[in-house]
């Protein structure tokens, strides 16, 4: 694969930590929400086997959050998702996948219920602010919608436990999957979720103060060396494997949230009222024809940059790859595809065209194990 | 400056012309719309110079283009924008402001009316399908919204005009600045509008067929000898020069069009209807704090990812720096800026810090002559 530079600009935001991990040898970046996500400071298979032993701090500001408070707010947050958040808690975050009127997937936030009137959408990459805005203003909604000055350190890894124990303290041991609080550290305090984009457990430390934030940083590394800390990124070939799915590469404004595998977060029975409640209602009753998957491919390399189409043994289309790396752990190429309803099974064979050459496939389960 | 690499997925979204800008030696991308936009093949500076006085094609498609039609198109395209809609014409280009309801900017695109119901609104970058789909499902008005399929390449450059005469006809030498119209070449009709993100003249020729698109390509190339035909991409020197402003570097939603000197497309007298008119009429009223202007700057070098604040003599911050690249022409750096309204007049001085050294500079009007 041929590399491209990226042309920085202010458009391409920066965050309070790219000089640090510039200095400490990021290679290459992505864009997410308008701002740079660093993608590998080494080599992805060398971060994947890294994180899964060890402890990473990522620079994930990119995961940016909109806050939406005052009096309708709970009721523009429930608008645009088709998860029943009605008996939603202070303190908890929810995976709410977003839709648009026609069911379509628009972003798949966690949520998070800072108070009784006030949340924080933490987005995937696509504008929520603007479509929470455009319903607000044709609603004429009583809300305050901005995109919160906050920037995100995630702490991943196995060690990520006793490295954050050392740094604020045995409290955050009673911090459950999915729910934040507030912890201090230097005299400052803050909001700390147990969530993250890995599934070797983890932090997000949502930073409101950049000074302290830089401070906080440096003094991860400075104490880190026990526990082998290193700077990372989110990992796309240990989260393939996960399952967690990326949003504008798995998923899009052409699908929807049950051809996802969403269904947990899709409450139509509920008499909560969301903008693509009908639309939803009647894919679910006439049935999906297509659904995300997981896959391995008989290959050591593989190079995505648009959906790559997958073919049964009688050469017909039965889907497309969307995600796809190589997996030190199963040595061979493992991705997301979306496939057609009738060839979701388990060891379903197909075939892919990779760089010119046809090699073969097997269509698995999400998480891949 | 260090050099980082861009890590491609789907997500980056490739054009239709990706794969052959890369053989042609594209080096640099950015993202934009969530697509790759190329930014440079030999150097900003070389092909600013070449711009000048030849013609390039540019692989625009980022450039995404939101259709919305039905009964109340015109409506929605209305509330959006703070410039009057409503004597538009078929086959106008409107160059209309995208406001939210306090009167931010949200985007800048140049708005196509292709049908008295059906209108394609080509956009910078921030995601207005969503701020469509909120607006239309909050008013439950009867529309389709969505991204055409449609890959855009810009020719432009004081050659373009021979070069399209030469592939499109004489019937071309017709179309005045800011119209569009259908124009045949090889069996396929283009819609093709006379306009593009420079100020040396030229066309977008917006495709729907990516084969064709293709095809025609390649037929640009092997006509395009005689003319000095080269790939390209927007300048940033020579649109900072001609004063064309760019979202998300120069202004985004923190900032409202009158502080961005759209005066004339703000029209708040007229009997249209548009979500940010009362606040901007507000603001009007109060008067505008600070406004765009250019800048010229003792230095030949540098490198502004963020913005960068601006001093006048007595060390009072007086505007921030948003933009900024060297021109061959003025032999300085030239850049955009937002500046203190007390401040915005003609060769003002200022001094602002480059690479920890302090230079000095002159404020001065947009476009920059």
């Amino acid at each position: 694969m041929k590399n491209f530079l990226i042309t920085k600009s202010r458009r391409l935001r920066s965050t309070p930590f790219s000089s640090k991990i510039e200095k400490q040898g990021v290679k290459s970046y992505t864009m997410y929400n308008h701002m740079l996500l660093p993608t590998f400071f080494t080599s992805p298979e060398e971060q994947y086997n890294h994180l899964k032993e060890h402890v990473q701090i990522w620079d994930v500001s990119a995961q940016r959050e909109i806050e939406i408070s005052g009096k309708d707010s709970s009721k523009l947050v429930q608008l645009m998702t088709c998860r029943d958040l009605s008996n939603s808690k202070i303190g908890g975050c929810y995976y709410a996948p977003l839709v648009d009127s026609e069911g379509g997937l628009i972003n798949d936030p966690l949520i998070y219920r800072l108070e009784e009137k006030k949340w924080r959408v933490c987005i995937a990459d696509s504008d929520v602010l603007l479509f929470a805005k455009g319903v607000s203003a044709g609603k004429n909604l009583e809300v305050d919608i901005f995109e919160a000055k906050v920037d995100t350190l995630a702490v991943q890894g196995p060690k990520s436990f006793k490295l954050m124990e050392k740094v604020f303290g045995d409290k955050i041991n009673n911090l459950k999957f999915f729910k934040f609080d507030f912890f201090d550290f230097n005299k400052k305090k803050y909001l700390i979720s147990r969530s993250g984009y890995s599934k070797q457990g983890g932090f997000e430390i949502h930073i409101d103060d950049i000074k302290a934030g830089l401070e906080l940083y440096d003094y991860f590394f400075e104490v880190g060396k026990d526990y082998n800390l290193k700077p990372g990124a989110p990992n796309h070939i240990e989260r393939i494997e996960g399952g967690l799915l990326s949003y504008g590469n798995d998923m899009d404004i052409a699908d929807n949230p049950l051809e996802c595998g969403f269904d947990k977060y899709v409450n139509l029975e509920s008499d909560i009222f969301f903008l693509g409640k009908e639309n939803l209602k009647k894919i679910k009753k006439e049935g999906i024809k297509r659904k995300l998957m997981g896959v391995k491919i008989e290959s050591k390399t593989i190079n995505l940059t648009k959906e790559i189409p997958i073919f049964n043994n009688e050469n017909n289309e039965i889907g497309k790859l969307r995600s796809a790396g190589f997996s030190p752990n199963f040595d061979k190429v493992v991705g997301i595809a979306m496939i057609n309803k009738k060839y979701c099974k388990e060891s379903q064979d197909f075939k892919i065209n990779i760089d010119g050459k046809s090699v073969s496939g097997k269509i698995c389960s999400l998480p891949i194990v």
